[in-house]
């Protein structure tokens, strides 16, 4: 009887275990990282190798084909309990590249054969390793609905200027996927997304990430300053400013894949801290910590959370892949803002859900977990990220969450 | 896009439906009952009308033939919805009938067909609703594992004598399923149980319940004096004073059964608080309370714990029903060990979670819900009864769950 | 040692030495006044024959004299051990009382002897019994600031008329007073207090008083038509839906008011939670109840709790008295801004805290608490009150304080 | 109206005048310690020379004459929202010079006037800045009441040996208070405490420390082999393994003394968080984030718990003075037995407020704090080793006061 989440398919089954296979491997160089917040690019290298990089591209394309949302999560979740910065950097390669494969099916339903094509083949390339994509939405003092990372029409196409922060995974990414806002011929502002080779001139990795927890994540910020990217380049085109259907499918996924780490991280402290609360024992009688009144508690309320962190994320994410599956010609307002309210429901539960998990694991371990050297110590500083995390933060995520449920317009600016 | 929790299967989204439907009409009749304390006995002429009470008799039996623990519970969400009472009572009968059909499939399984044949008759009585069944197993001062109600030896049979608390659906029931302590011939106390037919001369219910909430579920104590059974009659025989497999195989699925009206009492309040705050306006200037900050964080945290208890409750009824499927012949300890913890933490998480739930539906009312005359003053006492129901009381369940998951033998007595 | 508050004062002690003694006489009627919903008038008459109702009245004036705000409620935290309904209702009368006492205070150092010498025989008249006091703030869709209830000038005076709720302790007074609105002569909107007999022509009390818990309380609704008050009887005249300086002098005691009831019956659950549970025995083999961890996890959370409460209760209380001592001749709108958020932290915490603590006392009764009979679950219900009641209740307390904490204009209307 | 705490004395209210002082200069150079792991012997030195390690000393010992435990402890506060790891350095020394400074009462009460003249001249060192203390009681899988470190009989006095773990201040400490066991005479085993020059042959400070938070405490290990002591050198002589009236009185201020320091942490990271909060802007129309429902909510929930953290610390440190000026003479179990408990309750609430207020401050922050470069990111590090600190840390507190409350023994061992 296994109650873990395990995935649905069988190449999920595949991923899940491929990704149990790299933590093993990421956890044994997690702490020197963490101490250096030094960027683990031969994690990197060996996602790529073993076609981990690869895992939603279609078998057609070269890929793993792992079809559902659900299940490359699952496989996240395995992959955190090893190295949590590895795992939110590789996400956001996955997520884009859910993201396209989920954009060439909707080209195909809409007999946009030209499209699908050019979506191919850059599904193609990231099976064949060449291509790896971070994706860039974050603004200090903007909205995600709202980028001043301006697109500025020219004679043959735009030039991209401004700034982004938190831009996990760029230290690898061959390929940046960029929002930014350009004014239309009526004069209304909109948001679209562009892709930008991360050597082009005037793209600089700032190197800037020195923070608390993910140190070893790279998630530095990125600047711009008049790229040239080609006419047609520019994809979505949503008003600005409002979470409209489209910017809600476009971040749908986002908040479980930016949920799906602190699950693992959460699975890994809590294994820790049982371990330790096992064996333990205290008291020249040598007393059993794990007969302490409070080390049993501190174990079923971890066991708890647990269930239910694995219970809402097994249901968030099924009703994220059902609404891409009910969706795939066009998106759906009150669908979408239906999942998109559940898929913050489950994320702000999770984020704070691991917090609490880990504070309690630290607790069973009895002050060993404080030490720096102890693996707990780094799991407390990394699970604190995840409730800064987009699209919608703990600043913020009750405010949309209360308006939706009370039949207010979400706040999205 | 529907974010609640649906059956998996057609005969489940019938009895889901059914459910609704009858929730409606219960709901108008839910304060009367409450206020006078009295039993609805036209309820259950109704769920027993409608073939409700059939619900997981096979068709082949009769019934409705819905499969899973999971969908009946579903069911059993929304029945709640209308009026919590009742439903603790009818789930008290479906608890049992779903035992009965397991241990149909058992007997077939191992080929023994007289017994699978006497289980038959009994489904096929119930579907024809002329039998109707309470399960009772709580006794003041002793835990479920170690019943002092007695089942004595005679020349043809046993005698029972003993006292059961909580007795809910008594007042309805055809037959009384009691568990039983005995001597066995090598002198060790084993559990069974025994089915009593309600009006055999020695069985006298009480009418003593008198509680703060659930006051329509007639859950007084009922005593036995010297019940002549025939010899045969005591199913089990567990060692007593154990968590042993037989015992958590018996009482598995109850714990999510207990939980399972308290997900759609939390449902029902959680509604009614958001309907009143969504129109209320206070202040001269009618300021709508929809606009105010804490209104809009009590909707917003509803709406995550619900989607947590959704969560929660799906997994782990699905882990339950994968259970049994997985132990047709036999029960296995290491098994059902796990499942048996996991439908704790459910338990322990829905009970807690609903009680969190209601009363942010209270404050969400503006104190229109404090006074009698309104649903929620009812709900709000109803759903603290959870937390004391068996197998695990919030009492016991975390020393249970820390337990199994320090490595520890789970306490039992 | 002990560890739970004192009156600081000799008058204080001798209060809260008689509010210990009330209090075990009106446990023994609780129970029965909470079932009927009848308002207990005896408790009443011996609360004005033994002097209590004159507590804040001083010597000279032929009261007990207890000059501090703190050690009044030190008493009524003891005296809703015993009946929490009766104290919101002597809370009512002693809240005026006190408010009259400053009032005369401040008469005096504003050399006003005219008006000091009629606060005087109102007080001397409280002190020989002839006077009870109730305040009638509520209403319902209005703001405590802005009350609908009107005064409308005559020649020779005015008239009131409009509708309070939650009139508590309205069955027993024989003054009532209340917040009015009226229009100034530049036309702006101003509320003042006005003192209307309870057997005034136009007074009617509706009796209409039916909710979940503080049964006994009779805090029904009063309706006012055409009230004939003379002139000069309103007092204050505070600027309309702002929390300006008087009007939060005016409420300031009043949430500790309110509070004080909550922790006595948070004491009193704790204490009978912890009777049952520390002599309770499970289990054919009677293991003590005391022994199990989830047991001594609720002791001791309840114990931190009601330690946290004193503390505040006390730092609260003599903060508030601090404020009035320091500002007897006027107002200060900063120092009563910190006075009156520090009291409503003092509020919310307690509410909130007083909740939990009868919680967790049903959990440690096993059940025992949950029934009709016994006095927990008279307690459950009572004790969710709190947070409906003024001036600032759960929905909008959290609102105010994060606004003034935040240098933002707190909210009023 | 300050509603912050304020000391009592007049001698107080320079310390926490002195603390404020010094904590602006220590905040200036907490962010370099902490980055480095280095201990501030500067600030130290500066703590010397401002007469602050002498602030319990007597007027006529020639120091502040800071009378009770509570106004040295409002300092420690305020001292430690400067720096963190200075604060729980300076309080292990002054938590034993107010330990001394009983003795001496002590002593004197008794007519011990050769036991008071010793000590007299320790708190002159003490004043004069030569002497230095710390205490080391805390040992790798014992507890408190039962340290393995030995005192064996020699000749002439004692040999001591072992080692202590969390030796915080032992790096600028002159002398070492350690607890060591012995055997008495009837072979029973007893706890003491001995003087150890940190300078003495066989004294070995390991410089292990290397933890998440109070980085710049050393609070590293201390191994001692072989140290002589002169005969009557050893102070107590306590039962070991139990905790009898005389350990409690010894640990009764050091669950305060350690709690303190959190307090301040709290009140720190709640008023960056605030500033910050009050003056960011989001989002191209500059909506101030004060004005977000999730932001006031967060600061008022941080306002509420540090009222009540200021109400719970005021009340126990009240409680545990009034302890020593009732029992100058000798201990009295009983009451020892409440005020410890009381002290705990105050612990265990502060450490798991301070965590809470942190948590919420970061969240204010924006992402900010997340930062390594701003001090929240510290604070949040150093806000978790309370739960960590003697004499009952988080995973045993609960047990504790359980049991006394339920009237069983306390665990000890």
């Amino acid at each position: 009887m296994e109650h873990e989440l395990q995935a649905d398919t069988e190449a999920g089954r595949r991923l899940v275990a491929l990704a149990e296979s790299l933590a093993a491997d990421f956890a044994t160089r997690a702490g020197e990282h963490d101490r250096e917040g030094s960027f683990p690019a031969e994690n990197i290298d060996a996602l790529r190798a073993t076609g981990y990089l690869a895992a939603p591209v279609p078998r057609g394309c070269g890929g793993m084909g792992v079809e559902t949302i659900r299940d490359v999560l699952v496989a996240s979740s395995r992959l955190a309990r090893g190295d949590g910065s590895t795992t939110i950097g590789v996400n956001m390669h996955l997520n884009v590249t859910m993201g396209l494969r989920r954009s060439y099916e909707r080209a195909m339903a809409n007999g946009d054969g030209a499209r699908a094509a050019g979506i191919a083949a850059t599904l193609q390339g990231i099976a064949r390793g060449e291509i790896v994509l971070a994706s860039l939405s974050t603004e200090p003092g903007r909205e995600l609905t709202e980028p001043a990372t301006r697109a500025t029409r020219t004679g043959d196409g735009w030039t991209i200027s401004g700034k982004k922060t938190f831009a996990t995974m760029s230290e690898a990414a061959t390929h940046l996927v960029v929002s930014v806002s350009w004014e239309d011929d009526d004069g209304h502002e909109r948001v679209s997304f562009v892709q930008v080779p991360a050597g082009a001139p005037g793209v600089t990795l700032n190197h800037d990430w020195d923070a608390m927890g993910m140190r070893a994540s790279g998630s530095g910020s990125v600047s711009f300053e008049d790229i040239a990217v080609g006419d047609g380049r520019l994809v979505g085109g949503f008003p600005m400013g409002t979470w409209n259907a489209g910017l809600m499918e476009r971040f749908l996924s986002a908040g479980l894949v930016h949920a799906s780490p602190y699950l693992g991280i959460a699975e890994a402290a809590a294994g820790q801290g049982l371990a330790m609360a096992a064996k333990a024992k205290k008291g020249r009688n040598g007393r059993p910590m794990a007969e302490r009144p409070m080390i049993q508690l501190l174990a079923a309320e971890n066991a708890v959370d647990l269930a239910a962190m694995r219970g809402i994320f097994d249901r968030a994410t099924r009703l994220v892949d059902q609404y891409f599956a009910d969706h795939i010609a066009c998106a759906d307002y009150d669908d979408v803002l239906i999942a998109f309210k559940e898929a913050q429901c489950a994320k702000t539960f999770l984020n704070a859900a691991a917090i609490r998990v880990v504070d309690r694991s630290l607790t069973l371990s009895g002050g060993a977990g404080y030490m720096s050297r102890h693996p707990l110590s780094r799991l407390y500083r990394d699970v604190r990220a995840g409730a800064f995390m987009h699209p919608l933060a703990a600043n913020s995520a009750h405010e949309f969450i209360g308006r939706v449920e009370l039949g207010l317009e979400p706040d999205a600016a």
